[in-house]
């Protein structure tokens, strides 16, 4: 791993965000710390969704729909390419009351106004 | 997309061999040609796959569990970062006789011995 530990500390800081507030709190505005502007996202069952406003939407309903109650990510491998970082990562989600799935995802990493966030997001289960 | 042609005629050869000869002829030796040595793969369903011939072995199951009979994979957006490609993609496949199937992906590519190989590999279905 070739990523500097400031980077890293600030993606654990967008990575926690995710998990507090956005799942935690069901706040999708804090979306806005996470995702580019123009993130893209490719959930599994639907097309790509590009756009912070679309992938908020995208994240109210899903929150919603699966029940999801926290999503602990969890970094396996992340390489500074150019001025991104490339990260793949697990996460350990709580569906409903005592569901647990583990995905695992690709995020292609932009500093934005200082911030490090999601900018390419896809993911699939390992179930 | 920021990614000069003679390396776009490069993945789309390499694109073109995984469909003719992995798919087309089931014929998995030819993987040597489309990943690296140290490729990983993210497909849904399963935990992460690492090495080469862990992949192969994948594909030569997935191959005939699935009834693959081709995989046209087109570009949809493509930048380079660093010495690799960070690549969004569609692939339409054809499973069984009839049956289409819209998946979406994203490759990280890296050049090896010359050629231009998947190095992470990550897709999900659309529907």
């Amino acid at each position: 791993m070739n990523v500097p530990e400031t980077v890293r500390a600030a993606m654990r800081t967008t990575n926690d965000l995710f998990n507090s507030q956005v799942i935690g709190k069901q706040d999708v505005n804090e979306l806005d710390r996470v995702y580019t502007r123009n993130a893209r996202i490719l959930p599994p069952g639907a097309a790509m969704i590009e756009g912070r406003e679309q992938v908020k939407a995208f994240w109210q309903g899903a929150i919603k729909a699966l029940g999801l109650k926290s999503a602990k990510l969890t970094t396996v491998d992340a390489e500074a390419l150019g001025d991104r970082v490339f990260e793949i990562g697990r996460a350990d989600l709580l569906v409903g009351s005592v569901d647990t799935v583990t995905v695992k995802y690709v995020v292609q990493w932009k500093q934005e106004e200082g911030d490090w966030k999601w900018h390419v997001d896809i993911w699939n289960a390992n179930q």
